[in-house]
């Protein structure tokens, strides 16, 4: 059983992948990176800067949202675009790795998680039918099934019954997508935690169901790198290869490439906003600690090449000063950079594969990030 | 003894008065409202925003400035414009009024006032001098005299003390500034409390010593609104008509108007940007709290016919959401809306001076603040 595909693969280059997949509210160009607007928000930024940064799509999470504001009410108000201004793509999680990560007295059985707010301890019931019908009412462009994501290391009994778990709230999420209006999106989620015979079963089955894209979850909560990749590596080549991929929550830049180069399309993360917060500046020549006091006095800016203003033109110093003095401007300044970076990021590499050149952006990027930052003056 | 004279007084309206200061960054269009960027950056705003709300001027710290990142630091980076980015005029307060309400273990001599940093407890001595020295490291366009400024209630005795102590700190400060460079200016502050024939004394005493402006200090303190106009009325009739006039830290919008129509021509205040952080937004209908209920299912914006992009359009229901939810933006959206409002209230007053329908303008600016916001849905 298959869904009408709304992604055009443009371009290979090896296992990495450049394409257009076309939403109801405008194309997202892949390889993406879905900045993460958490609450109808992105921290510390306007949506005209997120916009300009170069991303096509962010990411709304469906738990902050259906506690509050809730869905309901953004349903009235026009939908999550409208009431947040940003007039683009929009992708909402499922709001299950939230329940799990925040909520209180969680309770997990076949038909549904029932939990108590973080915010205002109010009872909730997130079935995979709600999930579907809440991520409905706030107008998202792409839903993502209700998983179970477990929390590594675990053992394998736990694994396996969480993947199966998912595969069938899966099915019943695509039943309740079948009322979505056309254009909208729906992704399967393959979970199986770092158990390769899991992952694979798991994806076989999401495969099986059928899904408008899928998605690989249950990742970069802390096992290692190669792990990681090492279960893109088991997951990708049973995918469908006209449809997007997605690898939820990740990552550093380091990260995005090494799964850009095992053909994955997709991501997200809170990683720019929030070490941008922590006065962490990414770069092409690795992460730069602004508050470090090697730049107290140093006048130049981050990267004196960048195609975002704000990377070449504050002085390092004012920078420091701001984050030092706790100053929501400094929050703000790095939040965009960061932003920028990795969607500047994001335009190399759809340009490499496009080129065919991407083994040496991926080199060159890799020597560049291995250099580091500029020495001291 | 007088000063060179960077005003230009283009027209009269009763005792309102419209005009240009010239100063080494640009022209400063009067009446003109200056935003406090405390520590070298607007809390939640980009210096870009602050411009395009239309102001011309802005306000800096001295005594947060020194503390951190420190005044030689920042000359060596070439000056608070340079390091902050702000290309605009600036105008520096002295120092004083922190190292009243902020610093610990204050110490006051007639030489100055030694106290310790609220950040690291470090030891700093501030004398009329050396303030001037710090506004010059720090490139101020427009540099305050060190002044003593009393809280009130006070008695008579002390607030003629401080009155006196802050002329004589006056002439020092003059005497300091002779080296500064041409086009830099130096006013004066009358202090004297609520004090009548203080005021006066203080007046007196400060037109004598003679500089390139003069401020009104000591006021919006706690005092009713009805004191500072009388203790205005006392002090603008002594001060020569060709000189800017500064009432600081002063106000609401309400007070603002006052003051205009008694001759005052500059103002500062952290209200627009503190309140905007509170969730209050400051109306053409006076004063809008976000945070109130009433506002959670409003589609509506704040002012759809505000000339500012965001008061017109971001839905009261979103900021309501973003000030319950403590989301950045909100505050970053608040403070942008209420400095706009305090920038497009100068324009009307300074366009209705010109036209000479100031009285007009007042009387309708009342009557809309007294009428309210708009009725909820």
């Amino acid at each position: 059983m298959t869904s009408v595909n709304y992604f055009e693969l443009q371009g290979r280059d090896g296992e990495a992948r450049v394409g257009r997949l076309t939403t109801p509210h405008g194309v997202v160009r892949t390889p993406a990176f879905m900045p993460v607007g958490t609450a109808g928000a992105m921290k510390g930024m306007h949506w005209r800067e997120v916009r300009d940064a170069g991303a096509d799509i962010v990411l709304g999470n469906t738990y902050h949202l259906m506690l509050r504001p809730g869905a309901e009410r953004i349903a009235a108000l026009g939908g999550l675009q409208r009431f947040t201004g940003w007039n683009g793509p929009m992708l909402t999680d499922s709001g299950g790795f939230q329940v799990m990560s925040l909520a209180q007295l969680r309770k997990l059985s076949e038909r549904a998680v029932t939990f108590r707010s973080h915010i205002d301890g109010t009872s909730y019931e997130l079935s995979p039918e709600r999930s579907i019908e809440v991520q409905r009412l706030l107008g998202s462009d792409i839903a993502m099934q209700l998983d179970e994501c477990v929390r590594l290391p675990a053992e394998h009994s736990d694994i396996e019954r969480a993947m199966q778990l998912s595969l069938r709230w899966g099915e019943r999420s695509k039943r309740a997508f079948e009322k979505a209006a056309p254009g909208h999106m729906l992704f399967g989620i393959a979970q199986g935690g770092d158990v390769p015979e899991l992952r694979r079963a798991s994806a076989r089955g999401m495969v099986d169901t059928g899904f408008h894209g899928y998605a690989i979850g249950g990742l970069a909560v802390g096992e290692p790198q190669a792990v990681m990749l090492a279960m893109i590596e088991e997951v990708v080549p049973i995918l469908p290869s006209d449809r997007p991929r997605y690898l939820m929550g990740v990552g550093t830049p380091a990260d995005i490439l090494e799964a850009v180069a095992r053909g994955v399309d997709m991501f997200d993360c809170v990683m720019p906003t929030r070490n941008g917060r922590h006065g962490v500046a990414f770069t092409r020549f690795g992460p730069v600690n602004l508050s470090n006091a090697r730049h107290a006095d140093d006048p130049r800016p981050i990267d004196e090449e960048s195609s975002w203003p704000s990377t070449r033109s504050y002085a390092r110093a004012y920078l420091h000063h701001l984050v030092k003095a706790g100053e929501t401007l400094g929050a703000m300044l790095l939040s965009e950079i960061n932003i920028a970076y990795y969607q500047d990021l994001m335009r190399g590499i759809r340009e490499a594969i496009t080129q065919g050149c991407f083994a040496q952006f991926r080199e060159r990027a890799r020597a560049d990030w291995a250099r580091g930052d500029i020495a001291p003056r």
